[in-house]
């Protein structure tokens, strides 16, 4: 996309000094670039390679603004009908492939106007009146963004509702709640599952006022400065579906926001992903052993048949740079740069696309893997066992039955767990004797209240891992976010 | 902050190994870290040093839940009273600036607590019933962007009030619109600033929305995995003003998305904030001079008196880049982490704080900037002349008058304006012969079509920059903003 | 690129159960994937889309290899002079265009591979002995790396060519120079120019030290552990031009230090250009009208001739945000990192790429700016004129002639210039009286000092901007540079 | 620091204007500016706040400047002599932390120079002759980074040291190599350790680069534009320790090259810190437990005794992000500066005295932890055992011995290994007869191979971990390094 209301071929814009200037230029510029400055400015100018994405958002907004002109008494009710079933032919050939996108028409504007003015002649050439390329290109591209967002919740609420149907089954399977990747207390697998339930509903709910925020429509804004002609911008705002045109003539077209508030929420949504996938990795490993992925989400080793690489997880979790990356680059595009459109501003698309191509690819691969993760519920239990997790029940005891002062109950539980660890034994298979010999109060009541499942059972604060809890919590995810 | 339950003074933490290092490893590490690996760990692990700014959350945070604690009967209602009472005098004297911040108790949450143990005895050790660090950081960060947010939205407020002051007395004042840094079409000095009214207002709706989002109270979720005390985190979660409690204990104390959606608003406003900043020092320039700073957001020069450098824009333009490397440094820091707490997410302060005392100070600077500039009207004026600011309305005139094909209108008019380049008068000053040698059809009327005034009047289109509109649009945005 | 030493069609990695699972997936992921979770892998895995650009440097590596093992008795010569003429075969149909690139085969190793066994039978099963892809991936990539670095320098070798060029026409050529964008003292055209001489100078070093850090070879790292093969890596590391074989084989598969290194200089190098880059927006203005560029490198606008669009500089502007975004992408993927060789790291290649053509066509499009940029030396002369640039001239003669402290030549000059500002005249015009008035030590001899041309003569320190040293410093700059 | 020759208490900068617009402003801005505009512009226009680290550098600039104004007759040896004295004086005072920054004077420059002037009076104002606070603050900042590098290059030198050391006493500690975080050959934790060693033997010599590329001395470039005193700029950068002066004034005050590379090297460095912090917190885990690190650089926690949480490995993987996030604030910053020193400069300081204090502590928190840490032998060598190390060492056998193809022996060893599994044993628990259903051409001698031990001593190729060339790389590294 470029300024203003200028076709690159057009009668003041002349290709003959650019050409002329070729011969010797090609000499100085070496192999790379053969044909001169023509050849470089072509390249680092066009756009066409890749806003032909937006292909479709150009058609359905010319076709609103040709109706628009002809309810207005802009251009006739025959211009416009010719227009709008040109419009329509283009987009045909575009879908079967059988369009020619020409770099020379530099971008997607010129390139379905130029197409449409060899399918209807003269009523082509009205269809830019009271519009530009500015308006029209940020018209385009807020429509790329919101199609972008829609799939992004959607694959959120696929992802989600794989968690959750994995969850379901597994309120009962005791895992090892971590901190610092040291186990902490006891937690259910469901439970796990759910704070990335937790996660992708903030993600969704992100986008979702990203979609909001971006949903006034640039159309009619023009170069920079509107337009002299009684265009109805309300009426191509709802023909789009937008809630209303945007306010000032000269934000519209300066207006990124849109694409950067997108970037923010995927760059956080990958983060998210990230963890999960980094868990996966961890999770799959021989030390852990807590899940088992399929051949279809790992690639093995003809030498090492165990080896199950974990390499969907392993991608998704790198893939967290690239978005991150995008918002980056488009951040610093948009730094300093002064209003109205300044041709920095066609930076914006290719972090966007290749943004929205990688969180796609992400949610579905983890959806996938979710699918396809099978957990060792023994693993996990074991593990369960392992690190004193009960030992903050022991504290909560002394506070519950001896109404100990909770700092002081964690005193006498550590010396508890030390007496333990001496012995190389859990803290329930301490006598009662011993347990007295720490604290004299202790009686016999404490040992049900230190079994992992009494300890998980126990957890029923609200959001909290007791089964009961996270039955609820189902239930609940599932009404909420599906 | 840290991990768990632990108080960093703990009898099974004994300080005795470490310092029992310390001379051997002083001499490995040389002069910087003198005091060997204690030293070292206590620079990188204590969070007082800048957690201290969440004394007063931290302390409202321990107030809702002592209150909460003695309703639900797990401490006594005396305790409570003491305890509450006890956090009004530790917050009296840090507000009078007597309280002392010891580093070895490491963070806010043990300085405060230590303190109240000092002051109220036993009592002091039942607060920490049923919540632990990694829950309570997480709430009082909660509350601390909370305000930040609030902070943010009251400056651009201000700044929005200030813009719309200035634009009230411009909207008749001409200046020549640009893109890519050329004029381009007339627009009014006004109108751009309302340019900029719209761009604040969409950073507000972006905090506001991040406040809403961020509003889920994480209190009782305790380590990673909720408590078995009768607690009611809708009671703590209404006292501290929150919506509700969050719905997963190990999302809620994992959870620094609240942090990363300030960071991405505030990194967009500061791009807006940067893009008005270049604006100004380009402005200011002896090329355009199109406004004028006083002394009071510039810097002179004894021997250069002409010279008003317009440092207080070049810097709020350049910290753009602190509050995006802000974001960028906590979103790699969350990148792959495991669940649940990991001391990673300590490092989600600094940025924060960082990107807050940034940005309020770039907000107040550009507001004062803007009441202080001083607009030069002739200079404006005099741009707006220049560069065939009305070509664009001859084209239209084309259409209107002649019915003739936008496309075709801009050949005709770039043939009009050669013809004028080549005699360097303007397109007014071309005879009607001289229009008629290019299009027969041209008549007089065209004439006061083509003035500065005539084409900024007619641009009424919705959103443009004709007077009639930008006077609606000045008393819409205070409506909407003020 | 994968892990280690597998085929991705092994029998041990059976397709079936990835078919049989693909009914049922492809109706959970809807039709953006449609063929279920081995379509989502393979989009997620497979690298061949873009390794394929490794083509030469992987066949390069091969032929290496193949050769060493032969020499050490690891394969015959017969199977190392088949697996060598087979590979030359490959290399022409890669670069006949006839080679098909198969995504089934996930990376350029295995297609390459695979294309060799269809040649040549039997003896391609031998050529992966003693290696892996691990290696072999590291030692392809460092090679491309290699190749950009270079192209990297040859086009900055170009573009100072240009630069020294133009500035030696312009030695003479006065223009004011800047500082917060207003105009300071007087400097030459020529003097700006080689500013960016010497910053693309330090570019070109900083690649240079990149190249020789990572001239290492990885090759015979293996998967991680190296091989009990005797091969030899010195003769490989030779026979590829690296200056020696890495020295650990872990860190060999796990290093991407060399693809941060070249995006760091990359990043610092856009910077530059940039810079340049603003400058020129800057100065095609209407308001400073500095330089003119032609059509090759702006677009025009049909009703707007006067209206040359700068933007090939206003993209090469952009687009460090886009060469910043991949160096942030991937320091973001390696954070974290575990060794050795993990998937992640496959996510190396499309940041570096793009970057590499980002910057070649940045500086490309640079080169051709300034090859076509016509300097408008009236106007920079008279705005020179302006400003009072010679205001330091008139205290340095101060200090100089009366042995004034430097401080108080200040205060006397401030109040002169402040004598001028009032007359709305130059320093020049001030009459001996007036400037008596302010320090009766003045003479008549202060007026010829103050002339631009003289304080521009005057300013000869070592690389000041006096036409006798800027006149060194062209020839110099050649020396040094061409 | 700011613009060019101004003391900001000249008399052309009254403050009147401000104080008289302070009132009405402070009510403008609400309460967190509470005094107008001179609050804020002395809020964001002051450097002092952090530039005040600069004041050795300052005084030895200051120092090397006036010895060399004397040696050129510019100003008396009498008043070069009061001005080094008092010099001396000031940082004496500094040192003693008697003096008094004052924030209305704006930088280190000037508080120093103020402070000058009030102990040796008029000898004080001639100190400022041919320079500017311009290339005065470029020489400050470069002397300080350079410093800073060689604080790095220590600092690395002795985490090198630690590694080597320990790394010797484990040449024969076999653990697992993994890749995918899966465990695939087996290595020596000596070989482990010995990867980072190149790592950080990489990261000293990008530093020690930068440090030559940066050691050319802006001195004497003044504000932009050179001097008309005869200066030797070659005198004042050999008694600064530079190698020569800077080619180009406008260069030389605009060029922040220096502290991007430092932040680039610095990144990468971050990056390495950040693997080895990864690592170390998943050897820490219950389920690996590779290692154990000493209350030292854990907290535990007075309930779970067992728990000792790596927070210092924690907190250097996350610092990672502030270094990167330094980075690209200054890289955007930097981004699209017009020549030559603008005030967004300013912002080099803070992202890179964070980074270095930052870097110093994970380096030297980093050293700590590598000379506290105890391996777990037994238990890397069990996890040796587990996961078909040895397949590859059956796949090498096969080509040896029976001249089999390298693909072939791939896939005979993928059956023998599917046979074990399906057993539920290792490979070398399979029988002959079983080894010979799958290959009959296997003999005894295959037994023998398949060791952990043979196969980690059979990997003796050049960068291998066979224990013969680890002790010849642990010593070559003590050469290379220490």
């Amino acid at each position: 996309m470029s300024a203003d209301q200028t076709p690159p071929n057009s009668a003041t814009t002349p290709g003959a000094p650019t050409g002329a200037a070729a011969p010797a230029a090609s000499q100085m510029w070496g192999g790379r670039f053969a044909r001169g400055p023509a050849a470089i400015m072509e390249k680092i100018n066009a756009s066409i390679g890749f806003d032909k994405r937006l292909a479709d958002q150009d058609i359905a907004g010319s076709k609103a603004h040709a109706a628009m002109l002809a309810k207005q008494g802009i251009i006739s009710q025959a211009d416009a009908d010719a227009i709008i079933g040109g419009l329509d032919r283009v987009k045909a050939e575009i879908d079967a492939g059988s369009f020619t996108f020409k770099v020379e028409l530099e971008d997607i504007h010129m390139n379905v106007e130029a197409r449409l003015a060899e399918l209807i002649g003269e009523p082509a050439k009205r269809l830019h009146t009271g519009r530009s390329r500015n308006d029209q290109v940020a018209t385009d591209f807020k429509l790329w963004v919101r199609d972008a967002i829609d799939r992004s919740i959607a694959g959120l609420t696929a992802l989600q509702a794989a968690l959750i149907d994995l969850a379901e089954q597994h309120t009962g399977t005791v895992m090892p709640g971590f901190t610092h990747l040291q186990a902490a207390q006891p937690i259910s697998f469901a439970h796990h599952l759910l704070a990335y339930v937790e996660m992708f509903g903030r993600d969704r709910s992100r986008f979702r006022d990203a979609r909001c925020r971006l949903n006034e429509c640039p159309l009619g804004s023009a170069a920079l400065a509107g337009t002299p002609y009684p265009i109805d911008r309300f009426m191509t705002a709802e023909a789009l579906g937008f809630n209303r045109p945007t306010a000032n003539s000269l934000d519209a077209v300066s207006d990124r926001d849109f694409a950067l508030e997108y970037l923010s929420a995927a760059s956080i949504c990958a983060m998210h992903l990230s963890r999960f996938a980094e868990e996966i990795v961890i999770w799959c490993s021989a030390q852990f052993r807590f899940i088992r992925l399929s051949d279809a989400f790992t690639t093995g080793s003809s030498i090492m048949p165990q080896k199950k690489n974990p390499d969907a997880a392993e991608l998704v979790r790198a893939k967290a740079g690239r978005v991150i990356g995008s918002l980056n680059s488009l951040l610093i595009a948009m730094k300093g740069l002064p209003l109205a459109y300044s041709k920095d501003m066609q930076e914006d698309k290719e972090p966007v696309f290749e943004a929205d191509d990688t969180l796609a690819l992400c949610i579905a691969a983890m959806e996938g893997m979710v699918r396809d993760m099978q957990p060792n519920v023994p693993a996990m239990r074991e593990a369960a066992d392992r690190g004193f997790l009960n030992a903050t029940d022991l504290a909560d005891w002394l506070v519950r039955e001896l109404d100990m002062p909770f700092r002081e109950a964690h005193h006498v539980t550590g010396r508890a767990v030390k007496a333990a660890e001496d012995r190389r034994v859990g803290l329930t298979d301490l006598t009662l004797a011993e347990l007295q010999a720490i604290e004299p109060r202790i009686t016999e009541s404490v040992y049900p209240a230190l079994s992992i499942e009494a300890s998980l059972n126990s957890r029923t604060s609200f959001g909290g891992p007791a089964p009961v809890r996270v039955q609820e919590a189902v239930k609940a995810a599932r009404e909420r976010f599906l």
